[in-house]
């Protein structure tokens, strides 16, 4: 397993021998040291956190091999000097790996290179002086346990220490970025109520939303520090059975639209008539919590200094509200909070007293995170361009609803969602079922509300709307403010890679410093593995962007780095998600689909889509889809293919799916990481834990694997925007884009193409007796075929 | 889901009204309150522990309901008495209970019986008293979350005000059992090295082993505690790598045992020749730890008092000796660890300087937990009958290794693990590979000695001999002097249920107060269901065993417990795990089984074992199987069946299979635990968490389900220290244990034998040419049927 360590780079606010003065590495006396190893014992004295006497650390020095047949506590009675290669022999130990297993004593080179660990080599005696640069370099060096040395040391305790200092002497820096000097057991938890400029339960008053804080005891003590801000629908509980009872029925056939359709409109909701009165001011909260759920990212952080901040938003828990899928309200009631944090807006103690209080204990830089609906809102917010808002970690967000819920005027589900809309989402995510009270009072006018949605939503014809076009980012992406970072998963079907592309393609065009993260995953959080640092990524980050460090982290990070679909573990620098477009003719033929199938293979199929999936891939006889191989001409696709079909439906309804293959017997990378150490990464010292995973190789050989995909209704033959009054049996051609890829396709698989109708996995399942001509003389595949030169 | 509460009992240690004073949910003010409304208001002040000011404690009582209509805000503005049945409408929603949708606030009592809760209901107006006598059994009612309410207020902080009482106050008991009054934030985690009297490393020195104990700074404060063990040879690391190179080869064939043969004896350890030197001793530890691996189970009880104490072993990092994978010697060192905790034997602060540390911390009262090896070793260290022992909870342990690596005379895998064996699993749990050095110093001996057990185990024949008599305990059962909680699962094919039968019969012969819980799961823990108060009982019974607090917890609580097989969440005390046999004669015929496959299907078998047990159950035409229906005779199965057959084999060599399967179309209960709520139990305030999972039903119904079996060899016709010399075409007459079992035959169901030879889970797969034939007339099978009378 190769351990990418992108943010282990020298910052130019680091100077090593301060940084390991200032952790207590080493002190005044340790600096002034002629002799190596003497001062490699001191540092190993640093590193044996949990054996303080001088019995014990040389039991603990006795347990380390120093060559291939000397323990460490023997070598160095010895007084042979210390030499790059015995101090990496050691240190690899140090680093969890294990001699004859992992790595060979006699010959850690091989070693370095496949595991990517930047240690030195060289058998020349080492001064005191490049001995603390290896240390230094060993401390940001990760481990098998997938943390940095550092890391490791602090969730043994190693900085404890840190956590009496004087507040405004943190956080202690280490090449740049702040380290865990705060204590977890000393962590404030509280709530306050922040006044919105939204009415979304039309009661007259401008509704309340419930914000919890967790931030450590040093914000009251004099340190201003910066906030994280986690805008999560899902965080105050779901409502999973109410929301299984709402999935439509995806059964029915596709309807043919008529020119004058309109759906009809979601109500508007008018502005709050009566906002709250200021009673009187508070410095402190006075209502707590205990315990919330949180991203991980968030834990690490807030070891490390920064306040961690949720809120719900409108239409959950103690708040007020309703939940409206995605609409301006959620992003204003979600803005509101980094107003507040920002020291723009009022938020009381509680909802009734009309006691005010300020985020006093912030320095009013705020950043977003959250993956899927909580990295959809903070690309929300951030196309307000919110004061504060200083950066977003965008995770598997939604840019724009439409594509999340519909496709090019077909009704198209989200990934094992079949059925889901954003009426089933908003019921799932309305968390004032746990004010029982409040539910009831509220309950007849949200479910009137929730019944518009469901008409102004339209899943009678999946058209663009006025409803999806109030839920598109798109428009708004050009006045983000805020450096981004985005991260993306290039098998997620659920929120699509085509959301991160849009919204990575606007960045393009935008000052700020912009960062890309693909993976291989699907609708996952990658801050768990072993391969990736993504966690060490984020705090030098952050250190710049909202504790404004001048640490270059903008300049030291790659812009766009990609995970590799080959070979596990393996994260690369690239230039581009664009490649130029080479168009491929599709053939010559006139094709003929039938999309109709046996009534009994339907409903296996729609009870089973992954049968249906199956049958759609090995389907040679293509008696209901069309496979062509695409010839190749490179070796990665990195961008946005798009597919021109002329065809024909044999009635006035259709629709048109495409999915691009990789074609090849291998054992593929697994979609989901895969437990490595359960409870594995310690985020602090005696704080939360994370599972450390990352990819591996499935167990068992596949043939084919998606990449992209697309669909289309023939009545939107070039997006979603246009209209065709199509008639039966009438030409058309159709041009769609398919899904993003950033994919490397291996020199003896081959790239396919598979035409068909229903997708039982997404779309509308009918069983329509739909047949389908494709005139492939007039049909092409344009790609974006590349060769990245790769390390 | 119904809530099993067995626990939920008044202890005639509690006075209700002491018990509530003395957590302060009132005061003696409370106690004199003529007004049973205003009472309440002050009980429900204490619940809403995050919502401290008058405002916010009144928007907390508005959003409950009072009634159906009414909040209870404005409900106890109105000064209607509070009646049995607003308590329990309000109480209900309080343990997180959503009125319309988990129940009828028109009709609660409805809901009270499906979900097993006793509150009460009733419309007269409540007097003061019993207002108290409500909430005292309110607070030990459990909620949705699987929690007590008092142990939800206590994940929310409620007694954190406990902490600060002297420590000589602790702990506060409710209801005769201790509450979380420890602060986690203080636990001391320290390190000692106890010395046993084994020298398994053969180095002359008696082995030392490594504990690591947390516990209350209390202990430090003049409080003595009781001491959970938990023997882990897991703990300190695993070598899974190393583990899966060593596994044996299994698609071999059975092997003819001559009457003569013998294998290789494993050597023996002699006794160590010298004690380390006591140099001094100290009262503190000197070695630290910040993280171990624990049992969610101790970090409930840390919380409460005790103190949680793991080693690994002989053999693991930082102990001296080797893993003899359940030798008298491995007991031997675990038990050293109980008589250092009860003031017998000498532990030291490090390995090396000879400073001695007692256990002044405890109170000399142990209990050992933990599952599968650390449940063996529970027990295996009660058969010691060391004083301190106090109590064990057994879960999924093993009591012979014989039955757990072998069968009657045949190799026979635990279930996923085929291939393995003893030195595999000494392999396995070796982790002195942690310390390279010592490893490397370690190597050649330790390989020979894998070796020497690896001649001893003996796959060559499956034959009891002196290593595994030296592995089972059995002989060693009536020794036990602790009380013994037993918990197994009845669908462990890892660790099987015969384990567990074979302890449970020897308690009925010893005096003390032993427990049995038989769950539906496989190898799992049950400490994490919503449906059954394990957690609680356990508490409630070491406070008996371990503070001797008289609560009668072994009276209170039933002595065997089993889950429905039928219904998800219902655990039922039944009276005996073994009715009386009934026989039932097996047919008339001469049945032939061809127990040779085509390659290709035995190649398939190999690597799918799963499809071959799929074709076994379906294997209508008996080509490689012979199925028999068993007439019913009562409605469930307790006890372990016994099968008898008369049979012969075409070669000198054969094995008999015999799987016991309930045959009907159900959708039966899932054998893992399903996730319910990730962290979803607090086990203390701001403390570790478990998540919070149960049984479910499948989503797709199957038709037939294993519910017992075992294998013989031929040549071991009735049991492992039985044997005959066979010849080719000889008829025996075999009779063997199947696994016990505790089930309930649904009406619609029948059960159903297969007869087999080869079991491609479990057994060698040699895929040779033989043939057996039955003499079914001379065949039977005895079953323990009978009728619980259950609720």
């Amino acid at each position: 397993m190769p351990y990418y360590q992108f943010a282990k780079q020298l910052t130019p606010i680091s100077d090593p021998v301060a940084d390991l003065k200032r952790l207590r590495f080493i002190t005044d006396a340790d600096v002034k040291l002629t002799d190596a190893n003497q001062l490699w014992r001191h540092l190993l004295q640093r590193v044996a956190v949990h054996t303080p006497t001088a019995a014990s650390f040389e039991t603990w020095l006795g347990q380390w091999l120093a060559n291939p047949t000397l323990d460490l506590a023997t070598w160095l009675n010895q007084a042979t000097p210390v030499t790059n290669t015995i101090f990496t022999r050691v240190s690899c130990q140090l680093l969890g790996f294990e001699p004859g297993r992992d790595f060979d004593l006699t010959d850690p080179s091989t070693f370095l290179t496949t595991s990517k660990l930047t240690l030195p080599l060289g058998d020349e005696p080492l001064t005191p002086s490049a001995l603390l640069t290896n240390f230094f370099w060993l401390l940001l060096t990760r481990g098998k346990n997938g943390q940095t040395l550092l890391d490791t040391l602090t969730g043994e305790g190693y900085l404890a220490w840190s956590y009496a200092l004087p507040a405004t002497q943190k956080p202690l820096l280490f090449n740049g970025q702040p380290t865990a000097n705060f204590d977890p057991a000393q962590f404030i938890n509280e709530v306050v109520f922040v006044e919105t400029d939204v009415d979304t339960d039309q009661d007259g008053h401008a509704d309340l939303i419930k914000v919890e804080i967790t931030r450590p005891l040093d914000s009251n003590q004099g340190l201003q520090i910066p906030a994280i801000f986690t805008a999560s629908p899902y965080n105050q509980g779901t409502n999973d059975e109410w929301g299984d009872e709402l999935m439509h029925n995806v059964d029915q056939p596709l309807t043919h639209v008529n020119p004058d359709y309109q759906a009809p409109q979601e109500p508007a909701f008018a502005p709050p008539t009566t906002h709250q009165r200021v009673n009187g001011t508070r410095e402190q909260a006075t209502e707590t919590f205990a315990n919330t759920p949180r991203y991980t990212l968030n834990d690490y952080l807030l070891a490390r200094g920064y306040a961690s901040v949720y809120a719900a938003g409108i239409g959950t828990k103690d708040s007020d509200g309703r939940q409206t899928c995605g609409s301006p309200e959620q992003t204003a009631a979600m803005q509101a909070v980094v107003e507040w944090l920002h020291g723009d807006r009022t938020a009381f103690t509680d909802r009734t007293s009309g006691i005010a209080i300020q985020a006093n204990w912030c320095n009013g830089r705020v950043a977003m995170t959250g993956r899927s609906y909580l990295g959809t809102l903070a690309t929300a917010v951030a196309t307000t361009g919110v004061p504060g808002l200083a950066a977003i970690i965008a995770e598997a967000g939604i840019t724009n609803w439409y594509d999340y819920y519909r496709e090019n005027g077909l009704v198209m589900a989200p990934d094992t969602f079949q059925g889901e809309d954003a009426d089933v989402l908003a019921a799932e995510t309305y968390s004032t079922t746990r004010n029982p009270a409040r539910a009831l009072a509220d309950h007849v006018a949200n479910e009137n509300y929730l019944a518009q949605m469901r008409q102004a939503q339209d899943r009678t014809t999946g058209q663009y709307n006025a409803f999806w076009a109030a839920r598109n980012y798109h428009p708004h992406l050009s006045q983000i403010k805020a450096d981004v970072m985005v991260v993306h998963g290039l098998n997620d079907w659920n929120v699509k890679p085509n959301h991160a592309k849009a919204l990575w393609e606007a960045l393009q065009k935008l000052p700020g410093d912009h960062k890309l993260i693909l993976h291989q995953g699907q609708h996952i959080y990658i801050n768990a593995f072993p391969s990736l640092d993504f966690n060490e990524m984020v705090n030098l980050w952050l250190a710049e962007k909202l504790w404004q460090f001048p640490n270059q982290a903008g300049q030291l990070l790659p812009d766009l780095i990609t995970q590799s679909n080959l070979t596990p573990g393996v994260w690369q620098p690239v230039s581009t998600w664009q490649a130029p477009l080479i168009p491929t003719a599709l053939g010559h033929q006139m094709i003929t689909i039938n999309d109709q199938q046996a009534d009994a293979t339907a409903t296996t199929w729609r009870h089973q889509p992954l049968t249906w999936f199956n049958s759609l891939l090995n389907d040679t006889d293509h008696h209901f889809s069309y496979r062509v191989t695409i010839p190749r001409h490179a070796s990665w696709l990195a961008g946005t293919p798009t597919l021109t079909v002329r065809l024909k439906s044999n009635h006035n309804v259709g629709m048109l799916s495409a999915y691009l293959v990789d074609h090849g017997t291998a054992k593929r990378l697994t979609t989901t990481p895969q437990l490595i150490n359960r409870h594995g990464l310690q985020l602090g010292y005696h704080w939360h834990t994370d599972d450390l995973r990352d990819f591996k190789l499935q167990n068992q050989p596949t043939e084919r694997h998606v990449i992209a995909f697309g669909h289309t209704n023939l009545q939107n033959p070039t997006g979603p925007t246009s209209f065709h009054d199509l008639q039966a049996d009438e030409w058309v051609t159709i041009t769609m884009p398919l899904q993003p890829v950033m994919h490397e396709l291996a020199a003896d698989h081959e790239l396919e193409l598979i035409l068909f109708g229903t997708d039982y996995r997404m779309s509308f399942r009918g069983n329509q007796a739909l047949t389908y001509t494709i005139d492939l003389s007039q049909s092409s595949l344009a790609l974006p075929w590349t060769d990245f030169s790769l390390q």
